[in-house]
């Protein structure tokens, strides 16, 4: 089998190495924001993101290239080419020819909440969807470190095809329907990330380093909750919070992403300009804190209680100061 | 309002702070295995496994008196003088007085699991009894860092009651009806953060420190589907695992109690004999695998799927290495 890995930054590129090791033919195009990327890949075999050694790929700038033949195409890129991109392959596709993507992206639509997928289905596409979730920092992928992740699709079929491609002795695939649950977490996952780094920096701050742990583990807990009701809310399953995609990748973004990060340097004390200075990149949890917020506070459901995202949401753009994320304990 | 707090461990002495703050009247009865805490308090005011000043309360050695005038009697002892205490102290209380316990301990009875609560009702004592789960290290209790718990009761009046006396602008309170499942749980995350603690150790001996993040939240994802099952089947709610006294006691376990330090010793290639000797007292937990292995297997609803706590009990108990824990991503 051919599979197509569009986008040769660390998270497709890491993907790589589950197909190849099941022997598939692995084919990775790099955009033109890749190049040095793909150029070390061909010099050396190592990622330069990643820091690890890839299987032995095929890689090109040509995308049609890379996707003619494929049974599985890798959707690794921004959400802002996703359009494009899937536009451009599923015409040299055919029909059974499955998309399986890394790449999130939400957005509020007439008050109402579209996903990535709802985005998809209204290009007119008919190539099976499946989106993934859970624990995955890409890094870990690439070394072969042991992973689980979710594969969900409306699409059984596909999920099946996917999972058996990708499976392996490190890489754990467990499969689920719930596409809207998945995509909404992975998005919830970088705001919630955000008042968890936020207490660290506090401790920091405050000299208190690892004394707020009883704090820490309510928040989580809350954090949690809260991405369960707003899920089922918004047309996914709690229960989808409650797995990997929920408080699975939740947990290892608290752990290792740029979002709790962020937050930290918040929790310490520095300014938003500050924080984003310091880890040199846009924060995705800040904007997404925005559009969530927007789209919670605007619900008339009056099943959503939500005051961690609001003191997030406050603290990112209201000027509040990071130690009233301390006052949602009360309520 | 009188409180009087049974037992001047760690938990006990700390549980002194929030109903002190809030004006009431307590006494801490110290039994012969706290005369140097008990002791130190009364020429400091430091209690000294705590490391923290206690509010300026009273002392005493002889239980009647602590317990006498009391509208909630605090249980902070070891399960096995539980009993006792409860038939002593109820014989000199009014009836409407309260049992608030933190003392935990299941026991299987002819197939079937007993918690302290069950136990307690067959003593026939009338008392309202209340439990307390959640995340709550004795440390930050005592220095006022925010905490949040649940207390769990099915007596709503008496939860109420000890509500108002707890709560303080540090300690926040959760009332539950569900007592079974927080006392479940309050054993059940003694037994997961061992394997948490064993892949730390596992990371560590094999020079991949901090690099099996995926692992480690992917454990913890099914830890949490496990309490949950677990819980339900044996009487509790679902609910209640992923709420404070599940998911949150479990976070704070894994960061700080000695069960996960334990795991973490096995990891790194202890036996279990090394890796009690190095922490220096019995682990809670190790007893606890046995039993609710015991009683989990031998359930024949099929409604259980618990291969982490499959991988656990053979680890500590058939020799399994600790390594074989990362089979169970791929069931």
């Amino acid at each position: 089998m051919k599979v197509a890995i569009l986008g040769a930054g660390a998270m497709g590129s890491a993907l790589t190495v589950p197909p190849s090791e099941n022997g598939h033919e692995v084919v990775l195009w790099g955009t033109e924001f890749d190049e040095k990327s793909i150029k070390s890949i061909r010099d050396t075999g190592i990622h330069p993101a990643l820091g690890a050694r890839l299987p032995k790929i095929n890689t090109t700038f040509d995308m049609m290239e890379a996707v003619k033949g494929a049974s599985i195409v890798v959707i690794a890129v921004s959400s802002e080419g996703f359009k494009n991109i899937a536009t451009e392959a599923s015409k040299v596709l055919p029909k059974d020819a499955i998309f399986l993507t890394v790449t999130k992206g939400l957005a509020e639509k007439e008050g109402m909440v579209e996903t990535l997928s709802d985005f998809y289905d209204s290009f007119g596409l008919h190539n099976p969807y499946v989106a993934i979730g859970g624990p995955s920092l890409a890094k870990e992928v690439a070394l072969g470190n042991p992973t689980r992740v979710v594969f969900a699709s409306k699409d059984e079929k596909a999920a099946e095809t996917c999972t058996k491609a990708f499976k392996t002795k490190n890489y754990f695939v467990e499969k689920s329907t719930d596409v809207r649950g998945v995509e909404l977490l992975s998005a919830l996952k970088n705001v919630y990330a955000i008042p968890l780094g936020a207490i660290l920096g506090i401790e920091k701050k405050t000299g208190n380093v690892d004394m707020m742990k009883n704090l820490w583990s309510a928040v989580f807990t809350a954090a949690v909750e809260e991405m369960a009701s707003i899920v089922e809310v918004f047309g996914g399953k709690k229960e989808t919070a409650y797995g990997l995609a929920g408080l699975g990748d939740l947990e290892v973004s608290v752990r290792g992403g740029r979002n709790a990060k962020f937050g930290q340097y918040l929790g310490e004390g520095m300014s938003i300009k500050e924080a984003e200075a310091k880890i040199g990149s846009t924060v995705e949890g800040y904007g997404t804190t925005k559009l969530v917020y927007g789209f919670v506070s605007s619900n008339k459901s009056g099943k959503l209680n939500t005051p961690l995202l609001k003191a997030t949401y406050e603290m990112l753009y209201k000027d509040r100061p990071a130690e009233s994320l301390l006052e949602i304990l009360g309520q």
